[in-house]
């Protein structure tokens, strides 16, 4: 007799990831491509479908989970805001195409908070009962974590760590359409751009990493501004939450030696007296930690 | 028959208030007195207990439910932290000694946690799934309302919103002891620093409101200044929690029309577009939220 596998997207906006995923959490086998958000929400769709009956064809799996771009009605599995970086996505009801076109119970999660439900199954973030989880990278974004469960709010919209206020930022414009918040200093985008208006020659952040490797000033100082002005955020944050842990995941954190330190100075300097020591963990699972939070979800909502 | 009462203290650092109070919320009979703080956590104890005896003599209350300054272990009821505002007032345990002296089950919990679990069952916050609640007083207290219950958060210290930081208060010394928070810009003391430091001739909040009364620029400036300070620091909290409404109380609302609409535009200037048009109510209990929550604490935990 087979075991009881689940089927988990992660569907964002640079690229797609599908895997069928086991009753303990192994990734039994995985797919990934590029997502084709420029040509719309029906190729997106498409895509992922694909990906989805490709791994169905030699297993049954028993439900589907989703870790989509976006923000999320988890009531309905639709979407109900996307930003440019999926083109149409908006409205698409995530839910009900997968249902009949696959055939299976559906759950769907913003991708950042299945990153961070992968983090408590399996991660940095195990048995945790209140984790402030943030993705730092192209945004800032994040997700809370209370008792297990991702915390959807009000209006589907918690865990917007990256729009907690710093000096750095004040006056700097934030792509939500305000200024003054962390994002604005602190994404992968904006430590780029920090580089070039320091003089630097190059924009991508892996230059910039290797520009600080190498030992250049400038580069050094953007990066270190940057994961401190994100630790002030998150020990704002945190003030406020009194979390068990902060796990900290998302592409900016391969700055490694030129970042963490400065990242957890900001969050000891920015904490009131009883939260002195809160631990600060990187997220365990990098790439496959939304599918694992997706494939997590089902086991949550389909029992 | 007799209505099944609760016995309810507040214990703050001026004043001590105690009440009867029925299953459905009323306060029957209440008293109130100045906290003897500097005299010593002994006569603070003192002064509670005689006006619990006092309302336990023609009264059998089922439980005593306490709101006490401090950070409160609320699994044992004890006081893990007090600030100087209650010397010696840290390592109290409220809950043994009432018990030992009452006879009744106690509850304890934090003040400012009691008066967001009154304004919960009776006050501004009904009903609502997730409160960001917020006293602005002395301090800059608060309280984190989630299906009812208020967070206590791993540490006992949850709800700390004052400790957000804002741009205002760059390099600006909090009580805390770090720097940067809201608190050390938006507290009534900080209001009263700063008109004094914009040459303003008196010292208590209610000078430099009746001066903002009077059309004094500077006055009103120091009140506006604060009002949005905090309301970018809330916003900051509801994009990280994304609640279904923000509570105000606190002392320092009285300044009224000099602040509210200040408060007001910082938390719209300053939340994400998914959170345009996140209410933002005043506290509807006033000096009683406290009494009330801290019944409704026993209700909960004494069933």
């Amino acid at each position: 007799m087979s075991e009881r596998l689940t089927l988990a997207l992660d569907i964002g906006g640079t690229k797609t990831a599908a895997a069928l995923v086991t009753e303990d959490g192994a990734l039994l086998e995985r797919r990934r491509s590029r997502t084709p958000a420029s040509l719309g929400a029906g190729a997106v769709m498409a895509e992922a479908l694909g990906m989805a009956r490709a791994l169905m064809a030699d297993h049954a799996p028993v439900g589907v989970g989703i870790g989509s771009a976006g923000v999320i009605d988890t009531d309905t599995g639709t979407v109900c805001s996307a930003t440019d970086a999926l083109p149409g996505w908006t409205g698409t009801d995530l839910r009900g195409i997968f249902h009949r076109e696959l055939g299976l119970p559906v759950s769907v999660a913003n991708d950042v908070h299945a990153h961070a439900l992968g983090e408590y199954w399996r991660g940095a973030a195990r048995d945790q009962e209140c984790v402030l989880f943030v993705a730092v990278g192209t945004g800032v974004g994040g997700a809370l974590l209370i008792d297990g469960h991702v915390r959807n709010g009000a209006r589907s919209a918690a865990g917007h760590v990256g729009h907690v206020p710093v000096p750095e930022a004040d006056g700097v414009a934030c792509p939500c359409g305000t200024n003054g918040h962390v994002e604005a200093v602190a994404s992968g985008p904006a430590l780029e751009r920090a580089h070039r208006v320091a003089g630097g020659p190059v924009t991508r952040l892996e230059d910039v990493v290797e520009a600080a490797d190498r030992g250049v000033p400038s580069a050094r100082t953007v990066l270190a501004v940057g994961a401190r002005a994100l630790g002030t955020a998150l020990a704002g944050a945190a003030n406020v939450l009194d979390p068990d842990l902060i796990v900290v995941g998302g592409g900016v954190t391969a700055a490694g030696k030129h970042w963490w330190p400065h990242l957890r100075q900001g969050v000891t300097d920015g904490t009131i007296p009883a939260l002195r020591g809160l631990p600060v963990a990187a997220s365990q699972l990098g790439a496959d930690a939304a599918l694992l939070g997706a494939a997590r979800l089902v086991r949550r909502e389909q029992g």
